[in-house]
């Protein structure tokens, strides 16, 4: 197997044939020295990651102090933060990082989450035409990874970040803006190249996101918890055409 | 929002009309009265998630003792079983269940995983073909659930689950086989209806598949532990072909 040096994609053969696949390691995420969790991601933007992970799960305020990846190969990455709170025993070893249970998940949300803002608003056209401006060099090559992108309010690519795991895009990109000064991402656009989960839409919220198009199809307990934080949810958005699931206000006709 | 009675998928309005979506919660997975883990999961054959979710992660060996859920919308499984260890510290956190960390990963399959079966020999014809084998039901009612679904070499359905998590369908699948004597998959097939992980492969290997066969791409780390471990891996089956990573010995031309 063969790494290309941006280390998104690697040479495998099948079938006689040579091909590329998506890289997946594993990344160790430490908090002053304290191993605190294992993601499997695509290496690259390592800090955003861990950034955008604890933030997304409450556990940080703020980026400040957070060193880079001394080295990429070691496959860990070592976050200079006070963490907000220690993590709870009931969170242990859970397969999905959301760490509520029934039905207190919504309440959970929102005791960490800002509300969105009012605005902007958009045009359907433009939610629908997102998918299209998300850049996917590595996806494109490898078949294997998905993307988050976060845009203008005219449909500028902001920033973009392709992972193997879905969260991952995302917790890159809201890292990303947390280095830029960008969260709350008031006045911009999220965009996955996936379905709609409940953790997905978490993580905006906790961002601040007010908006949050899919390609794919929304889950039950995301609709729920995107009209209970007023942010706007839309799904399906392919061929010109999205799904409007939840705060319409903000999506112009046409 | 209204519920089916099967609990894969609600109804919402979106754009002035009706549709379906599926059912996304969290399930609480207890041993013994011990909260262990949380997952987002659709409801049902929630004993079979847990089942399938402690033996891949090794911390069981069978399925001896486990109980239904006595309630499904109280969103908690108890499992009457003995722990083979405690859940370590850096397993905490995790948002993938791997668990492992940098060059030890796959040794770390290794250890829990039996050799898989020798045979059996299937055609690439067949291999191809069990994507649309697959039956989905609720997908086709929402887009929005990943499948797995377990094979004889005649390309028999013997079971199949549905849900929003792609590693909660394989667990279930799993757990079912556990249930019905099946594990080790001796001679038997497991498809998946997305891209092929590190994680899927642990499980399956786990489970003693001999034969794992996705709709998506594979990931580096993917193909890797499949060839570390003698199983044959193929993605990419769609339109009548397949990809075969890994374990070409088991597929006969044709």
């Amino acid at each position: 197997m063969a790494v290309d040096p941006l280390r998104l994609s690697a040479r495998v053969e099948h079938d006689g044939v040579w091909d590329r696949v998506a890289i997946e390691e594993p990344l160790e995420i430490r908090v002053r020295g304290d191993a605190l969790a294992v993601t499997m991601r695509t290496p690259g933007h390592d800090e955003e990651l861990a950034l955008g992970f604890l933030f997304g799960e409450g556990l940080i305020d703020a980026p400040a102090g957070a060193g880079p990846s001394p080295d990429l190969a070691a496959n860990t990455v070592d976050v200079d933060a006070e963490l907000r709170f220690a993590p709870g025993r009931r969170r242990f070893y859970t397969t999905s990082s959301c760490g509520v249970c029934g039905k207190g998940a919504l309440a959970e949300i929102a005791v960490h989450a800002p509300p969105p803002s009012p605005g902007p608003t958009v045009s359907r056209a433009l939610l629908a035409s997102l998918p299209d401006r998300l850049r996917q060099p590595a996806f494109e090559a490898t078949g294997g990874l998905h993307a988050t992108g976060l845009f203008d309010v005219n449909g500028t690519l902001v920033v973009v970040r392709e992972d193997v795991g879905r969260h991952n895009a995302m917790d890159k990109v809201i890292g990303r803006a947390l280095l830029d000064g960008h969260v709350p991402l008031r006045g911009l656009l999220l965009c996955v190249s996936c379905r709609l989960s409940f953790e997905l839409v978490q993580k905006a919220a906790v961002a601040g996101a007010p908006v949050l198009v899919g390609v794919g199809a929304p889950t039950s307990l995301a609709v729920q918890a995107a009209a209970d934080r007023g942010m706007t949810l839309c799904g399906f958005a392919r061929g010109g055409r999205v799904n409007v699931y939840s705060g319409s206000e903000r999506v112009l006709a046409g």
